[in-house]
């Protein structure tokens, strides 16, 4: 069982009213040092046996057709999941 | 000026709708071998200056505290921005 992640953020151009909202109770919540925050989405996908190129293939065509809408988003990473990539395996505590 | 990525994920135990409607629409557009898709956050956050430990530890306070809800996501990722994680650097074309 291999696993996916796409991660999708707006374009630079384009107004990112959630970024805006974290990024102005940043300061508010004693956070100082922070110029902008953009905020976009991540997609963890469980393949069904190896992660081969072929898979990653039709994942880099399902991350631009369904998994992000490429007039106002970019795909800005298709990768095999790393060990750090795994949400149980290594959840930062703080 | 650096950049730190925070990556959030909703906790395994907990039903994700989103990824859920992602899982479902895969095969019907082509996709298929893939057991399962989970929906999660990422942001990105400019940083005035180096990104340091001391900065570090700030979003690692903030990506817990403001970026991520503890009782239904895991903070899965803090990390400083890699050449890769640039949206505009290596924006994947399909």
């Amino acid at each position: 069982m291999g696993r996916v992640v796409v991660d999708v953020m707006p374009k630079p151009e384009i107004l990112d009213p959630q970024g805006k909202a974290v990024a102005a109770a940043l300061p508010r919540l004693g956070f100082h040092g922070f110029t902008g925050v953009r905020q976009g989405k991540r997609f963890e996908l469980e393949v069904d046996g190896e992660v081969t190129d072929e898979v990653l293939a039709q994942v880099r065509e399902a991350a631009s057709t369904l998994l992000s809408n490429p007039v106002i988003e970019d795909v800005v990473r298709v990768a095999r999941a790393e060990e750090h990539d795994g949400a149980a395996a290594e959840a930062v505590s703080a």
